[in-house]
């Protein structure tokens, strides 16, 4: 079966409404009115057999009935009817939007019937949006298929939203901040058309520039991060994402399980699709204005200008911590913008064009910046007395016009500056009311630049499927056993097939006889898959130093632990102990864990997540990056550690993730690493089935 | 000399204006209109030789020339002709605002001139607000005596900025957001009457119930905050701080100095003074409006009742990591809402009162909820078709009428919300457009209201002559060598006075004999003012085992090191490895730096400050809360440290940096502290003169 694309439903020539009306207050109506009213072009057909002619039109019994051919039908009667109807005419429409609420979101009843609507939309490859959706709105078509009200400004943002409400206030406030829609589509329940089937269609729109949308759960993560970023080297996907907060996790018995929360693993998703995370609400009108109005800028270069040199200083503060910077200027351009200005006047960036600045201060100061190879010119102005607000702005605007920066104001006040950040706005300078949201909502744009130009490395890890084999043959030994975890040995069996080095190890079994130790000093523990946290316990014993000690220590625990094995380590010393594992995330699948181990783990929280597949070189740089890049790039003199044994452990773990999906938890804790040319060791493996 | 309150200053019977004009753009023009033109009810003096009438009054030659008292004298003549005004008149006008720029701002020539106008301050026992300052505002005394125009609202917020282009802006704002002044007040160079002062004078003016600076630098840091704190206990004050970013620091060679930047100190300074800091601009207004509006919430609990449930989870997010929460409802208010509310609607904090909600809902919960012993309640909004958003409003501001809680709006849109957030705003409820702004502001607010109802224990440390003597002398013995530097014995022994044990050491001098070591294994290092990071440099020898090693360690060093004394410690283990040490800020004075020492120090910059003087009650608290409070608080199941032996080693440095003011630099690093009942031992001490 061809692939039904949603062209035809988000431009449709035609629509059907089942469930039209004009009874006041009815969702139905309003639907109605808003199609019907705002200036669509295509064929509307209305249904309900309650009326043989409705707002003047003729009204059909059914959707069956109308003997046109139907783009869409848009369904708003009782959820209950709705799967008749679908199921009726799948064989003609192909395009559903169900507004009915009363699916999964009810209960027990409404997720069966949403499951059966998921059916026939499988069966008979069918779009649906929705159930329990706002509609969607196409400002270009004067097309509101929506109960929201009104029509916004047609432009260059697509605005996805979980939230119906959301949706409808951020239109509202759209207004005020003149900017505007390629398309607003409200997802209700995502049953079918989620996230990221929304996020192909749209990035071949070519109405649409920029992506924002409203999400509270993400529906397929691994199809979200693949489709988000193969979207965001087209054009930047900006996500408002609820739900930071943590909800009590399950039990989780894995030390690098209760590490990752998942707003972390979130974020880290967010971050290699290279999708623009907004904060809050305000960085998310921000970055959609920023965007819809300027290209993202050439470099990360910023030069400010400022008639205060107060908001001059707080604009510097912000650049704290940021990829963008303040521009060095040269000698050259400074002594250029110099002769422009009065002898106090500050021309170290921000450039302090002064308090009595008029607009040909400004005009000299961009005209002569505006020729540099600078990423952003951003014009602060507060209004004093002898400001002339008004002819500044439309300096900037010829600047803007000229140039080739990118160009953005902070005028901040109120009344004095109302009317020019609304001229502003209108010629695509986006304004800002405070410096800090500025620099931050352009140090995102230079971000995701950076992204959409790098390189993509990732490659997907082939399964080695005799590995496979005989891993599950191990595991399925533990399971008959009823283990839920493997013995040392086990793991460590497994572990080298995968070129993790384990520490050398021997066992001692209940009721058996101690075995010879080569070498002392040595450590005890419990080998059990009841004994997880074994300092936590008292299930190991440190610092053997003899068979007579080690057979004393053997008894001590025999008393505790009758019944399990224990394995015999050397004691070995460390430069740096590390802790790595595997955790599975509801919605992105395997994760990856690394960070410093030791007893300050949960205290220091050094962890990090990675997210795999990925290549061996993408794995080094993100490592480097990292809370404990410091270990491979030397601090104060110390020798470094080999990244690229570290990486190559890591991407071992990747595989050991991907090929076997029945390990729940995994962790290598501690994994000693050395700065001396000695190969790291894992101390202790524990797989959790 | 009694001392002059600024009571004269601020609320004048009569004013003379040194400069008046009727030159159009002329700053002492403005300032004239401004005090004739806008309601000013006391006498005005206008001073000029150029006229004999102005503006239809008499002009006086000189202020000297006017035969009635005269509260305040504003001066806006050129700055050379500024001191000479001040002498002839100071023996009978006692304050002055400087309106003219051209002080110390400008570089030798001005420099001198403010010292000169300084003296003439001091000698005659004047208030001069400025030099090159904007003036001052106070709207309840329609006085306007600045070069800014018009006239803000009269109110109960007093805001004094170190930047007159903001003050200018934010007035502009301040008329959008109906927030309003009890007085706007430059302070320019801040020559006399610095923050201090004005905190001082403001915590009495009845009129001001919360005080906002716009601050670029603080002036004495250790009376900033010694008045702060103590006017913190009686009125709010909000500092917007600029200068953040790091300007290079000077060369500093003690660990603990490079930890601690200028805004971490800054940052615990306020904290000490219980200042409410704000992050920037926007937050500035959001703290301004919601302290001017309402009272501090009575306690930690919030509920915020919402229309839109994606808007209820941004507001549920917003609280991480916050001190006040959302409140937990009993079983029995929660069926008493339910009760009120369609079968859907979710009773959980936040409520969700559903899309279409109408006034009689909102008035439902809030009538109920109002009876609650709750700090805050928010009401969110979102306006749907249906949403009656102004009847919504006035039912908030009904509920505002009749409850006790604090309460705050988010309504979250454009036109359709503006008007009603007028009206609420004008109700004294303060609307905030974002749930993270709401909950951070009065995250803020109640932070402070904690500060405002601690008990102060702080107390003056008494400083202890006879010891200070006695190090006098070894710190004189040092300089008299020209060391800059004590060795570690001589440090040693000053530590010890300060109930610090340093570790037992045994030197080496050059071209001396070993003596007999009792016990190994040993360290071996180089005590010199000249290495200062001893394993940077290989000036330190570890585990040397016997006699003949430690001979061999010694030749060793002394190639490198011919002319050093050395020094021989026993090796020691450590359960943990502090650094702590003094550092002295510019502006604050002496401040204690505390942490995990090692070499992940610079790492992981778990470092923390302290200001002195401090209670040994105040100090364990403290660290508890710091970011090495898990070392006293246990963290799975190891054993604890002891604070309050760590808290009176923090308390004798603390002491040390008050009553040896001549040494610059002080680390100790590392300090091992242990859990098992040994003493802590410092390792290193490194006193740098």
């Amino acid at each position: 079966m061809s692939k039904n694309t949603l062209d035809n439903l988000f431009a449709p020539r035609s629509i059907a409404i089942i469930g039209a009306s004009n009874k006041k207050g009815k969702v139905g109506t309003v639907i109605t009115d808003n199609i019907l009213k705002l200036g669509y072009k295509g064929k509307v057909y209305l249904v309900n057999p309650s009326y043989k002619i409705l707002k003047l039109k003729r009204c059909y019994p059914s959707l069956e009935a109308i003997n046109k051919e139907v783009d869409v039908a848009i369904i708003a009667v009782p959820a209950k009817f709705v799967n008749e109807v679908v199921a009726k005419s799948c064989h003609k429409v192909k395009n559903f939007v169900v507004i009915s609420a009363g699916f999964s979101e009810t209960g027990e009843a409404g997720t069966l019937r949403e499951k059966e609507l998921s059916k026939l939309a499988q069966k008979h490859n069918l779009n649906i949006l929705g159930p329990n959706c706002l509609g969607f709105i196409v400002p270009k078509l004067k097309l509101n298929a929506s109960f929201a009200g009104g029509m916004p400004k047609a432009g260059n943002i697509a605005f996805i939203s979980q939230s119906g409400a959301l949706a409808v206030a951020l239109m509202d406030r759209a207004k005020q901040e003149n900017i505007s829609f390629s398309s607003v589509i409200s997802v209700g329940n995502k049953m079918q058309l989620a996230e990221s089937e929304l996020l192909e269609h749209l990035s071949k729109d070519k109405q649409t520039k920029v992506i924002g949308m409203y999400l509270e759960g993400i529906k397929d993560g691994e199809k979200f991060i693949e489709t988000a970023k193969k979207v965001s080297k087209i054009k930047p996907i900006v996500i408002l994402k609820a739900g930071k907060t943590e909800k009590s996790q399950k039990a989780i018995s894995s030390h690098t399980g209760a590490l990752a929360g998942s707003d972390d693993i979130v974020q880290i998703a967010f971050e290699k699709a290279g999708v623009i995370r907004a904060d809050d609400l305000e960085e998310f009108f921000d970055l959609l204005a920023l965007i819809s109005f300027t290209n993202a800028p050439k470099n990360e270069k910023v030069v400010v200008v400022t008639n205060a040199g107060g908001a001059g200083v707080l604009t510097t503060d912000a650049f704290k911590g940021k990829e963008i910077v303040l521009a060095d200027l040269n000698k050259k351009t400074k002594e250029a913008i110099k002769n422009t200005l009065p002898s106090e006047a500050s021309v170290e960036n921000p450039i302090d064009l002064l308090g009595d600045a008029d607009e040909n201060r400004y005009d000299d100061a961009l005209e002569l910046l505006g020729k540099k190879n600078i990423g952003t010119l951003a014009s602060v102005l507060t209004p004093q007395e002898q400001t002339p607000v008004e002819k500044i702005a439309e300096v900037i605007i010829k600047s803007r016009k000229n140039g080739t920066s990118n160009t953005v104001a902070i005028f901040i006040g109120g009344d004095r500056v109302k009317k020019s950040i609304i001229e502003l706005k209108k010629n695509l300078i986006p304004n800002f009311s405070n410096p800090d949201s500025a620099v931050k909502a352009l140090n995102k744009y230079h971000q995701w630049n950076v992204f959409r130009k790098s390189k993509n490395q990732s490659e997907v890890s082939k399964t080695n499927s005799s590995r496979k084999k005989e891993i599950a043959k191990i595991i399925n030994k533990a399971l008959l056993e009823k283990r839920g975890a493997l013995f040392f040995s086990e793991a460590a069996e497994v572990m080298k097939k995968y070129g993790i080095t384990p520490v050398d190890c021997l066992e001692i079994l209940p009721n058996c006889e101690i075995s010879e130790v080569g070498k002392y000093p040595v450590v005890l523990k419990v080998d059990s898959d009841k004994v997880l946290h074994k300092s936590d316990k008292q299930a190991l014993i440190l610092n053997i130093k003899n068979a007579a000690e080690l057979k004393n220590a053997v008894e001590k625990l025999r008393i505790d632990f009758p019944q399990e094995r224990f394995i015999v380590q050397p004691m070995q010393d460390k430069h740096a102990e590390l802790i790595l594992g595997i955790k599975r995330d509801g919605i992105f699948g395997p994760v990856i864990v690394y960070g410093l181990g030791g007893i300050y783990t949960e205290v220091f929280k050094m962890v990090n997540f990675l997210i795999p597949p990925m290549s061996l070189g993408e794995i080094e740089k993100e490592i480097m990056k990292s809370k404990i890049g410091f270990l491979f790039a030397g601090v104060r003199g110390q020798k470094i550690c080999d990244v690229h044994e570290f990486a190559l452990i890591v991407k071992g773990l990747m595989e050991f993730a991907l090929e076997n999906e029945k390990v729940r938890e995994f962790d290598i804790n501690p994994l000693f690493i050395y700065n001396d040319g000695r190969s790291s060791s894992a101390v202790d493996i524990k797989i959790i089935l």
